[in-house]
């Protein structure tokens, strides 16, 4: 019913999320505490900006303060906790989890941007994949989060299928917990069964 | 007469190029089948989309989905070839023409938003190389492709002499196709008598 | 009274500087004429691109071409000075005027969009880093600046400042001198008592 209030609060769940991960994996890699907040808010916040520079809005940031306060409350009690441990299977959890909020959120926002059926599946890969990509690139890691390989393929099946369910007309609500399922459910089976996309020879 | 039409058009041919160039060296990198997609979509389409969000437009691939078809289909070619090859004379070729293409459209398309001739001729060279730039970040490639640091200087050229014919007000498939020659022709001879830019001493 | 006026001269001033600075880094790293051009372009305009496009403006670059002509004149400058020396005490001192003048730049900029006080702060911060950052990114250099990791406290105290400032109806030349001098002074007494952000232990 009202696309904008569960697109706010999908995008501070995702943030949220996507803050405690990357300021975990930021001081783990020894970053200085502007360090972890630079790091902890290009991995929450880039994907939305993208997805809303995209298609003509401000950064969701802009509109809505409060995404800044919960990347700051992240970053405060990672560096609360002092220890930085190894990144553990809850984290690797609340990456999924952050994940397949942000996959949904971004393509529940992109359907009512008029940007046509393939528009809004890339709108929500982009929403899904990008934070983490950037936060990788930054803490230059690779092999702290298991199976980053199979993360664009959980987030495309996430956005197809809230596109596809958005198209027939499914409540809102519905489409949202079903597909964001669908991403959890294609990750973590892809690192249960160790599957991985093929490479060429 | 219909610039949109032309860009559109020269938007494919070059989004196909520079999709297979990336694809295949992505591939000859060891990346999987997703990387090799990631790699292959920002390589052919970023150059546009800095375009269009500098005017103010949407991406060219949210007005026109058909460019992720063409990348699609370059890399489901790469992958169908199966043997991950060097990179050889042909690939070499297409990147050059890819840069062509994608110069000329950028400029035909900064013309017509009011950008003034600076601008025009800037978005003409962003548009170029600014996919080829990206690929290699993400590859981790320097000397794959021969000669990148007079791809700038190619491409520069090629959309100067298109704004300039364009205020000359030169028919615009001709001012295409002379202006998109000039950046083969600076790249191949570059390339045939090894200029170089000089550097500091 | 006329905010526009005041963003044009200061982005001219902390673009020629950046682009000084950045020429001269870029030098250093032996990169070719085309490569000290693209660090410097990216490393002076980057900041005032992103801030633009976050609130829904062109880049300040196609609105004022006289900054692309900045950025030339600097890189000739230096490119006539042929030899490439190493950062000194002027260069570094030219960086936090740079710093200074970018983070009022955009934060004047941003009160004057509607994005509010938290927005407003964050964006002169963006407006301050992000050439700094992108330019280090390009040349992969970390230690040649001193002191990065107080770049970011430096310009957030600024753009608080300036911010508040602004809403206390203080006159913008006013606001604009003494929240240029904190960065300067943040900075500046960071490198002199060798003052860091703390890492996690």
């Amino acid at each position: 019913m009202n696309p904008t209030g569960l697109v706010t609060a999908l995008d501070m769940l995702a943030t949220f999320s996507f803050a405690l991960v990357a300021s975990k994996i930021a001081g783990l890699k020894g970053l200085d505490y502007g360090g972890i907040a630079l790091v902890a808010a290009v991995a929450s916040l880039a994907g939305g900006t993208l997805r809303n520079l995209f298609t003509g809005d401000r950064p969701p940031w802009l509109l809505n303060p409060w995404l800044l306060f919960a990347v700051l409350v992240a970053v405060m009690f990672t560096i609360w906790q002092r220890k930085a441990k190894e990144v553990g299977r809850f984290v690797l959890g609340l990456d999924t989890f952050g994940l397949a909020v942000a996959t949904v959120s971004s393509a529940n926002f992109a359907v009512g941007t008029g940007v046509g059926i393939v528009g809004s599946v890339i709108l929500g890969l982009i929403g899904g994949v990008t934070g983490g990509l950037l936060r990788d690139v930054l803490c230059q890691v690779e092999p702290v989060l298991l199976h980053r390989e199979t993360i664009g393929t959980a987030c495309l099946t996430g956005a197809i299928l809230y596109v596809g369910l958005d198209r027939l007309n499914v409540a809102e609500p519905i489409s949202a917990v079903i597909s964001g399922l669908m991403v959890i459910l294609v990750r973590e089976v892809s690192i249960k069964f160790d599957w991985h996309l093929p490479k060429m020879e």
